[in-house]
């Protein structure tokens, strides 16, 4: 491994210069960057086969949102208007005192450390989201390579270094740390002085361990952290009656979509004690013992799993619905597994708020609205809740949907949680401990505030301000000019 | 004292109402505010007199600021775009999948903690920018009232109590804690599980301890704290040459405003050794000589300038340039004092780069432009920075420019630091230690984004989605529809 003093020093020094270049710049940087990782063609797909155990259709299609992605905020720099340009004019005859000009944009922070997630080893690692908005906000990014997938990562590092060089970014601007599975590389990463924030994807305990780790810093530093979620779904009454066995299809499909290995996998089903969710568990239950087992993505996804859900489901007033009917025929295969418990049970359980990551889900059996409510009440902080409900039930139930709102970073109406679309409307981050920091998201464009900070000119010569904020706006971008948006 | 968990169980039970009021039912709120301070009268004014030492026309003009911020977020609120809203809408044709509807927008994250400054006793402290912006975003407020004007801190809260009364907000939508000089009740405060964010303006011993304290939390919060800056002012040599005279008085008043006692007071200022330095240095101890010492806020503050500034002045190296010579008339007066010292001390003695709050200012000898760059290399994040320069000057030291640039947050050219605009384009926040969250401002009506995050609705059904998010804009505010600004 290079030395972490001179890859710092390198990235610092490349922070003078990066932080200046133009957006259309960064954008030709970022294209190249997705023009390299496709260049790799079926090399990179099949190592990363052989490292996640994931699926060549699923990452193929994962390649292809990884290239999108950075295609989109090479998009967003050649646009520009997301510097958020304010300008206030100077008045001179203002009374008392005279307005001076005022011009401010966003500008970047510095270099950012990224940790990846070894469920997405593409569109959430080495060229995910964190680095695309990164790089494209104007900070130099330091990879942590992922242990599950180091080849991946180094083949992805590479082709970003390749691409960093053939359009004449600083050198430095990329680095790519093989730290190997222990945590020392991580913890000197986020404690040297010259790292100015974190982006972390995975577990609770990863992303809160790195989060604290930085709170010892001398200087703080932003740390967003997307960590956890159980996802909950609220199936209401009404909706149960008419559609209880389509919505146990579309779920038996969600929960073990990926073998369940997504942040939004619904992992707590909430429902109303009737004959309806009685004829939802069967059916439930009927799809889930006809999936075949599959491999996780590697040995300690596979134990954290079973080792979770064998805690889930021995905790006392939890019945097993129903697993897998198929046989395993490998060892890591995660097992399709539903539970069910009532309200009051779960009440006095916090062990059954906890994710259980994998193809598992626990439905809450509620007495009735008002016990719901309470349930809801007593949930932590979350990606996604969803809502499968009628309209007048929306209508009729406005402090469950209010309750939902306010735990949830995205509100999901008769839909599955898994799914997240990339675009400005997604927010994908939520309430503690979904992440540390529920003011942003880590997907779509807007994932680019978390690198960027506002700076001021005043009363700067028109002809030495950046483009962004010279008078005759020569980007042509939307700008705020004494409280009114122009372009 | 109230009990603690009784406010903030009033609070939470506020914030799920007020969160769910419109904005131009907020706004009437602020307004109204705004109104019952005014209506105060001079009572007001001759108490907070009595209590910080400031002068009658400074606290009446404060307090128009004060009222100002109300109206500006009311106006805010009232125009309605500063939510955000994104719409991406459906395409139920794209390939592979359809494409779902989302639609996001900023929402309130709950009661915000507000430690008041005890050098701005209306616009910065119980019912200052902190409180008008939380309360703007929907978030209610609980003020720890400042012990340096704990009087002053009751009555603007009973405006506001009234004010709440009156435009019928929920109760617990604002309450003042009168905590006294200790720190129990503002460590209570920041420990509070229902307490989500934490905005403080003071001293960076107060600040900083407030944000360890918060670090502690078993459920991490976002904290600004807006601490110290010793906004650093450079003057280069040709624009000396043309000027030095006219730069020196208006630094005179600079640093001597308001006994100093500003956050963007400079303190300290970058020359070239040279003649029309000598002719500065002259001509600003002259000034600083004639100046009359005037009461500090508070026995404390005026014993902090006098400890900072002993120490400082018994530095090796630093020579004292000139004191005021008008004899002090009372204990706690702070006498302007200008001190100077040679760029090879100050780099090597960090005692010197620290902020001594009131009428003090270092004057740092440069032996040119190469060691100045230098010395700027080696400051702390700083909430101004301000270039004394020719245009061409700019041309010619860019990398002063982008140094200057990249450690402050407003970049102040051919102009005192001193008087902080209050509009979008104003930037009062800066990289640390000047606060401690860079991404925002506390000044202006950006400063409302401390308390908000962006929140999605998924497939939503059109009639129960927020005014601001539905299909056909009745609110009539800007949003981005498919990557597009529209109106």
């Amino acid at each position: 491994m290079q030395d972490l003093n001179t890859v710092m020093f390198q990235s610092t020094e490349a922070f003078k210069k990066y932080r200046k270049f133009s957006g259309k710049q960064k954008a030709t940087f970022l294209r190249a960057i997705a023009e390299e990782i496709e260049a790799l063609g079926m090399d990179l797909i099949h190592t990363t086969m052989q490292e996640t155990n994931l699926p060549e259709g699923r990452l193929i299609g994962e390649r292809g949102r990884t290239i999108f992605q950075l295609n989109m905020f090479a998009n967003l720099l050649e646009e520009g208007s997301w510097v958020e340009a304010r300008i206030d004019l100077a008045n001179l005859n203002r009374q008392p005192i005279p307005k001076v000009d005022l011009r401010k944009m966003l500008v970047p922070i510095g270099t950012v450390a990224v940790f990846g997630a070894s469920n997405f080893p593409f569109a959430y690692s080495t060229a995910g989201g964190d680095t695309a908005s990164a790089l494209a906000s104007g900070c130099p990014v330091v990879v942590k390579g992922h242990p599950a997938h180091a080849r991946t990562s180094a083949m992805v590092a590479e082709a970003i270094l390749k691409a960093a060089e053939r359009t004449g970014m600083p050198k430095g601007v990329f680095a790519h740390l093989d730290g190997g599975e222990g945590f020392e590389v991580g913890k000197a990463l986020v404690m040297h002085p010259d790292v100015k924030a974190v982006g972390f994807t995975g577990s609770f305990g990863g992303g809160k361990a790195l989060y604290d780790m930085a709170n010892q810093r001398p200087q703080p530093i932003p740390v967003f952290s997307e960590m956890g979620s159980v996802n909950p779904v609220i199936l209401m009454p009404e909706k149960m009656k008419k559609d209880a066995g389509n919505i146990a299809m579309s779920y038996a499909s969600s929960i073990t979509l990926g073998v369940g290995q997504f942040c939004t996998n619904p992992g707590l089903i909430f429902g109303i004690e009737n004959e309806d969710l009685e004829k939802f568990m069967d059916i439930l239950s009927n799809e889930i013992e006809k999936i075949a087992p599959a491999i996780m993505l590697n040995e300690g996804i596979f134990k954290n799993y079973e080792d979770k859900k064998t805690i889930a489901l021995s905790q006392e007033g939890v019945n097993t619905e129903s697993v897998s009917k198929i046989e395993k025929t490998a060892q890591t295969q995660g097992t399709s597994t539903i539970a069910s418990v009532s309200a009051d049970v779960f009440l006095k359980n916090p062990k059954l708020h906890q994710e259980v990551f994998g193809p598992y889900s626990l439905v809450v059996k509620c007495k009735d609205e008002v016990q719901l409510l309470e349930v809801l009440n007593h949930l932590e902080g979350q990606l996604t809740a969803t809502l499968m409900a009628t309209e007048s039930e929306l209508i009729a139930n406005e402090e469950i949907v209010d309750t939902l709102r306010n735990l949830s970073g995205r509100l999901n109406f008769n839909n599955v949680p898994t799914g997240v679309e990339v675009c400005f409307a997604m927010q994908h981050g939520g309430p503690f401990p979904a992440c540390t920091d529920a003011r942003f998201t880590s997907v779509g464009p807007d994932a680019i505030k978390r690198w960027v900070r506002p700076a001021s000119y005043q009363s700067f010569p028109d002809s030495l301000l950046p483009d962004e904020l010279k008078h005759n706006n020569p980007l042509n971008i939307w700008r705020m000019v004494d409280n009114e948006f122009v372009k």
